[in-house]
Order: C-alpha cells, then structure tokens, then sequence
C-alpha cells in the first residue's frame, strides 16, 4: 500500500507521478471505507482525489496556502497531512473536524463551512503576501455551485481589479449540492460540452493567415477579428472578462493534465482560473449515480450502497415540507424559495407538486431574501425556507427590504439551534439574537412536530408583514398530529404543566427538556410550572405580567445565545415595564463556538439537560425560600 | 414652462417627444434651484433627467414597475408623479423622503436605500406577475457601482436562469459614489470607450459572406466563426453569458434614442439589459467638474457652487482618518478597507498617504470583510472602514469568518447612531444587538472626538480578536486632543461624573446628554453618576457589581436598538450573575423604524434629549424613596 507511506506532504512528493494513480485509488478505498462507519461528505471527497494530490504534490504546504471552498471537501487533504490515523473520529466530539480546521493542523491554513469565501480568502492572503513582500502561492478551490454565491463574485471582481498572483481552482461538477441552477451554470455547461473548443485552435490560427489578403477597408476588421479569435479559443471568456485567466476545461481526474494545467498558470502574471471537470462520487458507483442522496451522508453498508436508517418520528423538516403542500393545495399564492437546498430543508415533494411555484435560486441568499420581498408587495406569499446559519447571509435584506418595508415574507427556519456533527461554522444559535430586534418580525418555534403544522399555517395567514417558524435539525417527539390546522394567536404562550413553585419557560425542543426538570423536581416536592414560548416575538406580555404579579422565580431556557436572546427579551419586557422585582435566570448557549458532537453532547456541553435545569431551578427555589424566612 | 403643466404621468404623455428635451432643461433647473436650499442627490438626479422621462413616457406607471436601485436617484420620478410642490421639504422631518417611498406614492412601487437590491425586486415582480397571468413590465434601474454588489450579480445568474420578461437599465455613469473599481467596471470601460463596436456589424457582415469560399476543413470553422460574431458586435457579452439580451450602448441624455432602446428592447422575449451612458451631474457645471463631492450636497450657491460650509468642531469621520494616517506611520501593518466609500468613511488622506495600502473593493462589504479576516490571519491589521447600516451586510462573514477564526480585524463603523435625512434605510442603531451576541466580539464607543482617537490606538493594539469601534455621523464636541495615544484596557468604564442618588449608563454621544440631564437634577438635589460605558462588549463587570452593592438605580442611555442593545447586556450580565434586586431602566430606540429628519429631531422624537433622561431618572429616584419609606 503506498497510503501507509503517506504521513506529510513530503512523503508524497517521494513517490512518482506514474505512481499517484494508484496512491488515488487506494485514498478512495479508505474514503469509502472509513465513511461507511462514521459518515460524512463522501461524494464531494472522492470528486477531488486527484486534484487534492496534484495539489500537494506540486506545492509547498503550508507555505503556498491551499483554501478550500466550503472546506468539506478537505477529507483527502486530511488523509495527506498526517491525519488518516483519526478518520474513525470523524465528526465526532473530540474527533477529526468535517471541515478545514486550524487547530489541527498547519496545513489547514483557512477554515469554512459556509460556501463561496474562498475567493475574498484568497484575495486577502495574496495582497498581505505581495506587501510582506512574500513569494508563497496562494490557491482556492471552489466548485461552482459556490461561484454563484454574490460574495464570490464580488471577490471575483476585485481579484480581477487587483491583478495579484494566485490561483483559483474551479471545481466544476455541475452540482451545489442539489443540482446546479443558474446562467452560470447553463454557462458553464456550454463549455463543457463543447469538446470542439479544445480543437479549435490550430484550425483558426490557419484562418486568420488567409485573412490579410482580403483588402480594402476591410483590413482593419480583420484585424479585429484576430483579436475576437481569444472568445473562439478561450471557452472561459466570462471569467477573462473579469480579469482572470482562464485555463481549461481539464480533466480533474487525469494527474497528469491537472499537473500540466498548473505549471502552466504558472508561467501566468497575475490571477488565474483553471477549470476542472470532475465527477462527484467518483470511483464509488452508488455514490457516482446519486450524488446528491452521497453528499453528506450517514453510515452504510459499502456493498449494497445501503444507508443505515434511523427510525423514529418524522423529522421537523419533513413534517414542514409535507405540511406546506397541504396548505398550497388551498392558497395559490404560496410559493416556496430555496438558496439550493432543495432537499435539505424538505422541499422535493414541493417541487414535484408545484413546479411552477418553486424557486430555487442558487447559492444565493441575499437575492432569495429580497426577492421573496418583491413577491410578497405584489401579493404572492412566499416562504424563504432556509437554514438558521445560511440566513446570516441575509440579515441585511431582512432588515431593509422584509422587514423595514412590512412585508408579508414566511421564514422557515430550519436548522435552529444545534446541528450536531457539523460543527460551529453551522450552528443554529444565533437567528434569535439577529433577527429578534428587527422592527415588524414575528417569531416562533414549535415544542413539537404538531405544533409546527400549526405555526406554519398561522404563518401564511398572516397578513401583517415578516413571520419565522423555525424548527431544529431532530426527530419530532412523535405525538399525534392534529388533523386540521389552526393558526395560533400572535404572541401567545402556553402553560403545558402547572406548578407555582417556579416557571420554565421555554421554546422548542427545551420544552421537554423542561417536562423532565420538572418531573425530576417533582420527586423532591418542587412544583415547576412549564410554559411553552411559542412566540418568541411578540412576547406574551400578558403572561409575563401574571407571572411577575405571583412573583415566582423563573427560568429561560433556549437552545440558542443567551446573548440577545429569548431571556434577554424577556429581561428587557420586564426593564421597561418597570417590573424588576422578578427573579429571571437564563440557560442557553453561552458565549463561544461550540463545536461539532452530537446534539445531545453539545446540549449537555452547555448545560441544557433535565439534570443541569433541575438544579439551576432548585437553587432559585432555594434562594427565594431563604429570602422569605 | 412645461413642468408647470406636469403634474402626473398622463400631463408628461400629453407632450410630443420633441418637447421633451426642454422639460428635461427645464427639471434640471428645478433640481439645482431646489436643492440648493435644501441639499441633497443632486448629481444622480441630473444624470437620469432623460432616463426618467423616457421611462415614465413610455410606460404606464404604476402598472408598470420602476425600480429605482438605492433609490436616491428618483427625484425626478418624484417630480413627474405630482410631487415637485413638496421639494422644498425633502429630506426633513414629514417631508419628502430622499429616497423611493411607497406611502408618498402609488408610484412608488420599491423602496431602498441600500444598493444592489433591484434585481432581485425587479425578478421577484417578474415572477409574481407571470404567476398571476398578467402582463405589466418590470423595469429595474441599476448604476454600475451598484453591479459589483454581490447580491446584483445573485440576481443576474437568476434572472438569466428564469429567463422571465424584464428590461434591466445599467445607467453607467463611472461612478458609485467614488469612482468605480474593479474588473466589471474595466470591462465596462471597454465596452464604452471602443466606439467603433456600434459600426463594426456591417463590416462584418460583409466579411462574413467571403469566408464560406474557404473551403475543406475550415467550413466547420468558418461556421463556428460565423457565431463568434457576436463576441465582436455585442460589446455586453459578459450579459448575454448570463443569460440577458444587451442593448447598447446608449447616450443616456438622447431622449429619442433611449425611446429607441426601449422599443427595441420590448421586442425580445426574456430578460433585457439595455446598457446607458449617463454623466453625473448633467447640466450643473459645479456637479459635472466634481460628481463625488455633488452625490450628496448641502445647500449650496448656484452661481458659484459654492457649499454652505458648517462651522464646529472636527466630525468623528476626519478624527478617524487623520488618527488612522498617525497609527499607519507607526505599524506598516495597518491597512484600510473600504467597500467603496473612501470619502464618505474618511479615507481620502490615507489613500494619499498609504496607496499601497488602501483598498476600495467597490460596492462589496461581504468580499471586504473576509478578505480583512485573511489579511489578518497573515499577520496584517486590516482596518474594515464601514457605515453601521452597510455592516448589516457583512454579517455572517463577520460571526463565520472573522469572530470564529477570532482574527484581529479592526471594524471602524460610522454613523453609528442615528444619521439624520436619509432615514430609516440608513440608521445606524442595529450593530450593538447585532455584533454583541457574536463571540470574540470587543465592541467599543467613545464619548468624544479624543476619546475615539485612543481607541482606535486601543484597536490596532488589540492582539486577540476582532476589535470594533463605532461613532456616530456628528460633530465632536470640540475638547482638546491628547498629544500621545494610550490604550484603553479592554472592559474598562469609567465614571464621568460623581453622585450617589443614581447612575446613567451611557455611550458615545449619549455620555453628553446624560451630563446635561444630570446637571438639571443637580438644580433638585438630584446628584446622579454619569458613568461613559465606553466598552459595550466586554462589560466592566467589576463595575457592575459594584454598582449592584450600592445598588442605587441605573439607567442605561443608548442611541441604539432598545431591544438586543447595552440595556440587554446588561440585564443579562445581572441575571447571569443573580444579581437583580438592581433597578435597571433602558432609553434607547424602540422597536419601529425612524424616518428622516434631522438627527436633533430623531433624537427627541424617542426621548434621547436631556429633558426626559432626567424626568426618567427622577421617576426613578422618587420610587426607590417611596420603597424606602
């Protein structure tokens, strides 16, 4: 096995070129293998084997800086810098990072998650370079599903102004991770089938000898025309357009061309586009026929391609995704958007169903998010649907076009709260602190997959501007499902468990979370009330104002920052309502970036356990019997 | 005068298109006596005098949709829709709005202020409509500074994909607000200047019909040749690569040409891009000579062009740049980023001094942020200069990119606070409860012009994180500067004034109205503690808990966000530390936008002003008395 001699960079570089095909088919192996028990980015990973080794075994890591896009396809370049011994730990708590991760090796020298940076990355290291006056090469790999994503093309443009050195690997496998959309995929998609491109050189350079002898005032537009032969010859001429030269298409798994392809940018002053045809899922056939299912993907048996199912209740998104079918079955005003996630956040039965009334925009939240507004002004009711990370890209479009202009816009918020294997760059936690003091914003969360039905049915109801439901990345808890929607008044809570000990009040999944505290407490006597906080804006104030009149010690707890979150809402209610006599403590997510476990890890990390709730309640209850003796 | 008989879009279409160019003479004189008085956009209305004739001509407004991209360019839209008699208020408290504004108008249709959202509106509209069956045009206008935001080119990559009927107008003037970078607008360079493009067509044609007497294996070619054309006719090939019909280009100030355009481009099934060429500041030769300075103007003398200069002390916007220059001389690891408002942010003199390290990436906050996070990850001091509105842009970059790699990114943020006419698309009371959740965040704000100076010092120093400074869009308060710059330890407030009755917790300008508040309770033996809460993130706990011993009422006085703001924090830091038997009121801005008017009148409007700080505080007072007793 050449993979056994493979620990550093060096290492690699000792081998042969003839021999790297080989070292490719064995990491492919080791890929499958590895991931058929821990899971994980398997499709995008087996895409770029051959690239990730040309990579290393033409530059010089760490020094020349390699930038992954996304950095979930990072897996090869893992296995290459002495890391393949972890791979059993992949994704787990205290395990391998699925993506780019700084502390764990030198050689990852920029970290991502959410797609398209890479391109401002490496802009930022080229320039820092060229003042520290530096030589390192610098290369980002983007695929081009991420290219469409604004910011990759406002770096593109500043790239192409600024005419550094450095190189940017386009990753063209024709998927984000749903299917591509968008001209420049249909662009992209010219330039890959037209093999005749490639030939056409020789040809046109005949051509153009004949031309000079047509005369007269001609000549000046032939010379024109020699000129105009770059846009027959350089199929990427979109990219030359903004200033970066292009080189391709390349076979993306021929070592050889890629090596070719890169001594040649090279030999280039000033940025350059090389672009590589690859196949995502390469070299494992169920993985290669439905790569968007490979993606990401859970444990499976390597033979059959078989995935390891979990069973249990319907997750939220499904429950979200079915429930939006019933309810544009009866309004044909719903359309559903998506920054291509399409089967990420449950929306393929949709798209089925209503064809015409399903948008997937592309990698691209910031124009899903206006547009949505612009659909909404002219009476349509469209529901953004989308991660709670994924819409940080559109904060600014929620304030100023949502929100500021009161528009009818359904948020659907997937994802909220933690996210388990994928980690900090991914977690839900932060959608409450952004969106909560934007003026005009409703916001819910469901304790239970039930009461989603009915959120989303409140929501497209709604008639008086922006509405979020947002919902985590679990199983429901299996309770019956009502068979008519109702829609919920704004701004109301529930009491799901009486008590007049003390009060949880509490938003989605930590709704149970508080049941069991308060079961547990109840063994000691403690009687804990458990309010469900369905609304998370507008605050029912007159609940709060109840609870502040019987003056029992609350508790907040969310699966979300406690920064600006629910409970400093409900501080800040209380401030100006000049009601501060009442005790409120506050559990949630405390301020750092909690790393890739699973959920119920990272729950237990920050405390947000039936235990951990328990006895922070047991200690108001404590305190505020003492305060009365 | 034939604007006195333009009153609505019907009186325009009553004019023969020959009249049209003297009501265009004739609004310009409008538009350069009006604001002369009032100040405002001037040079972008001058540019489009002719565009919105033709639009407003041609079309049947409101039916038709105009969407006017930042919207500060439809004045002359606001003339020609039955509102020339209000200009006399524009931009003041309840009078016209500088920007698009749906409650003035049924014409109105799009409001921004922001830029680069028209596309994905104008797509939105396109869709809706095709959805509803009916047949109205959407028209987006869109500068070519506003192209570069990422977002547009989201749009464009849709918009080509959808392939709806929609007419985009690129008004390319050269400018955003400072002159343009960037490839798109060397691309665009290009495009304009070579003027032999628009009669090159015949003579290739021409050309064409001798090359099929080239005969064997070139008659492939010479087909494939035949197609190229269109690289060589079509200057906007980078358009029609996304999927959109060019037209141009354009004289932008030729009203029949641009009717021309329009009836051509009405022709094409799909998405058009019809491509003019505007000059800024059309007809004012003060305006023409010096677009940037006349984007937006204080009143000003006609004859002379001469602005009304306001006298006072330094704004924090000079403060900033000068203090930057200093710090630049010492540390050639300081760089300036600016997302092109290097004027606007106070960036003119260390572009002069430092052009090497001074970098306007165009109209692209996401692009510039990331890329300062990878200019500091390579050891530099990327210093992001960004208005606090325009940040909102910028913030999943700013909590993926920049917080969680925790790199030394200084963010210098003006206009923090409220900035006067333009209003509510442009306020700056978000970024606290925005940024504060964010961990590794250090958020700063100083209560003068000196103050801001050691904290830029305190920025640029800061070796552990990112590190924000905000100031407001005012006047310092005229104190003297200190000659040598210290730190100021991170977390650290002090107290400005003594008393024990009660304290004000107050932050950057806030600190002054909180003295003067202070000094009116003094008159009634009120001696109330003014404490500067210069750091918003980290608090000064020690303070705070010390302040909950004395445990006298505070106060918290912010120009920000009431709800996520310093009044949160600080709530929250009490019940996290169990410590909220303390009084704790918030003045801040409440939950609802702010409309333009003058900052003075904003502030009143929510009770910023001394007056009702004090009357607050002595409620306050008086309920802690009426407790005693």
């Amino acid at each position: 096995m050449l993979l056994d001699r493979i620990d550093s960079p060096s290492d690699l570089k000792q081998l042969s070129l003839a021999e790297l095909p080989q070292l490719a088919q064995e990491i492919r192996q080791f890929l499958i293998e590895n991931l058929s028990a821990t899971g994980g980015h398997l499709a995008p990973n087996l895409g770029v084997v051959e690239l990730t080794l040309a990579l290393h075994y033409l530059y010089d890591s760490p020094r020349d800086k390699f930038i992954f896009d996304v950095g979930h396809q990072a897996y090869v370049h893992k296995i290459l810098t002495g890391r393949k011994d972890r791979f059993g730990t992949l994704r787990q708590k205290d395990g391998l990072c699925g993506f780019v991760k700084r502390s764990e090796s030198e050689h990852d020298v920029w970290e991502a998650g959410h797609s398209s940076t890479s391109l401002s990355a490496a802009a930022g290291m080229a320039l820092a370079r060229d003042l520290k006056g530096e030589s390192n090469k610098v290369i980002a790999v983007i695929g081009d599903g991420a290219l469409t994503g604004g910011m990759a093309l406002e770096a593109m443009n500043h790239i192409g102004h600024e005419k550094r050195n450095l190189i940017v690997v386009l990753n063209d496998n024709e998927m984000s991770i749903a299917p591509n959309v968008g001209a420049l995929h249909n662009y992209l998609g010219k330039v890959r089938s037209d093999k005749t491109y490639r030939k056409a050189k020789d040809e046109f350079e005949t051509l153009v000898r004949k031309i000079p002898a047509i005369g007269g005032k001609l000549a000046k537009t032939a010379e024109r025309l020699k000129d105009s032969l770059k846009y027959l010859v350089v199929p990427g001429m979109l990219f030359e357009e903004f200033g970066l030269k292009y080189f391709g298409p390349v076979d993306g798994h021929d070592i050889e061309k890629l090596v070719e392809a890169f001594h040649q940018a090279e030999k280039v002053n000033g940025p350059v586009l090389i672009h590589i045809l690859t196949i995502k899922g390469k070299g494992y056939s169920p993985a290669e026929a439905d790569s968007f299912k490979w993606h990401g993907i859970t444990p499976y048996k390597i033979e059959s391609g078989q995935v390891v199912k979990s069973v249990g209740p319907p997750v939220y998104t499904d429950v979200f995704g079915k429930t939006l079918i019933e309810l544009a079955e009866r309004d044909d005003r719903i359309l559903a958007i998506t920054p291509a996630m399409p089967g990420g956040s449950g929306l393929l039965g949709f798209a089925e169903r209503f064809p015409n009334r399903m948008f997937d925009v592309g990698i691209a939240e910031q124009h899903a998010a206006t547009m949505a507004a612009a659909m909404a002004l002219e009476g349509m009711k469209p529901v953004f649907a989308v991660y709670s990370t994924f819409l940080q890209r559109a904060y600014d479009q929620v304030v100023h076009d949502i929100c500021r202009q009161k528009l009818n816009v359904v948020f659907a918020i997937d994802r909220a709260g933690f996210v388990g294997a994928d980690g900090e760059t991914h977690q839900g936690v932060y959608d409450i602190a952004f969106l909560r003091h934007i003026p005009n914003m409703v916001i819910m969360m469901p304790k239970d997959e039930n009461e989603l039905r009915h959120m989303l049915k409140t929501a497209v109801e709604y008639e008086d501007g922006p509405i979020a439901v947002r919902y985590p990345r679990i199983n429901g808890l299996g309770v019956p499902m009502d068979p008519e929607l109702r829609p919920i008044p704004i701004g109301s809570w529930e009491t799901v468990r009486d008590g007049d000990y003390a009060a949880i009040i509490a938003i989605g999944p930590m709704v149970q979370v508080a049941e069991e505290a308060a079961e547990l407490l109840k063994r000691e006597g403690i009687q804990a009330r458990v309010v469900n906080a369905r609304f998370v804006k507008p605050l029912d104030e007159e609940m709060l104002l109840s609870l502040a009149k019987e003056n029992i010690p609350l508790l907040v707890l969310e699966e979300g920052s406690e920064q600006g979150g629910l409970g400093g809402a409900i501080l800040e209610f209380y401030a100006l309502a000049g009601q501060q006599h009442i005790s409120v403590g506050m559990l949630g997510v405390p301020d750092r970036f909690i790393e890739h476990a699973t959920i119920k890890e990272q729950r237990a990390e920050v405390g947000l356990t039936p235990e951990n709730v328990a006895q922070e309640l047991r200690k108001r209850v404590v305190r505020k019997r003492q305060r009365a003796t």
